[in-house]
């Protein structure tokens, strides 16, 4: 932190008062990620995982993806997902076939009884998005949040 | 989505506009933090577990704290914190050694090595903070982030 120079030019570290923003900005968030995980599991018995699994094949055409799209889409590890499909399919959530056309291209499938414990989580888990998320905002800071959202995606993306 | 009704009275559910925000909020900072990740990976060789756990010593006196005030230091299970703490002792980062007063109550030590380790990765963490989210925000927009942080952590405090 001592090394941390004013000014937006050439300064190569962030100031102590913007390290202090992006490390409450980043814990924060954690907690609260890990405070709608709790209340998700207590609720619906689905793990974060579980959860974005099924959202993923429920908004997906035929509610099936091919195991590396469904990767791709929620950001994981195509072991840490196959290890975690695994565990769903044992629980009946979700299905694994292989594609008749595409030589080791394996679809996921949400079953009945995913699309049934997806359903039934949706309304408390989107009820504690508002309690612990919006309800937390004013309008206005509701809306900063939409912004530097999108300030912080365009960055990322230009940084390819 | 169907079942949001607008106003903030009553109403049950976000939006559709207000999850979408949180959407939005939620995947960048994940994309962010994962971007990070694999730049500390690369450029420091230590995960962002490795990072808490050293960040965490190097700012506690005398540079050691006991294993349950760290595990809740970086918010993490004591299991996972424990099977972590193990990879870190065997790479000579950190040590640690039983409590001369309290029974069970192990104590982590920084050492020489991780100190090290810790202080050659702080420059390119801190530049790769600067890059990916100070840049990204204007001046306004990272004030907003601060007081989005303080607003989250105080309604999730108060909900206990």
């Amino acid at each position: 932190m001592t090394n941390a120079t004013p000014g937006r030019g050439g300064r190569r570290l962030p100031t102590a008062e913007e390290l202090r923003v992006w490390r409450d900005f980043v814990e924060t968030t954690e907690a609260l990620r890990s405070q709608l995980a709790s209340r998700l599991q207590i609720e619906s018995s689905l793990s974060q995982g579980d959860y974005a699994v099924l959202l993923a094949l429920s908004e997906a055409p035929d509610q099936r993806m091919r195991s590396s799209q469904l990767a791709a889409h929620i950001g994981w590890e195509r072991s840490r997902l196959s290890h975690h499909l695994g565990r769903m399919e044992r629980r009946a959530l979700i299905r694994r076939q292989e594609s008749p056309t595409v030589p080791r291209g394996a679809e996921v499938l949400l079953t009945p009884s995913g699309a049934e414990a997806f359903r039934q989580s949706t309304f408390p888990h989107l009820r504690a998005i508002r309690e612990l998320f919006v309800d937390a905002l004013t309008p206005d800071q509701l809306r900063a949040a939409g912004e530097i959202a999108a300030a912080l995606r365009a960055h990322l993306d230009a940084q390819g």
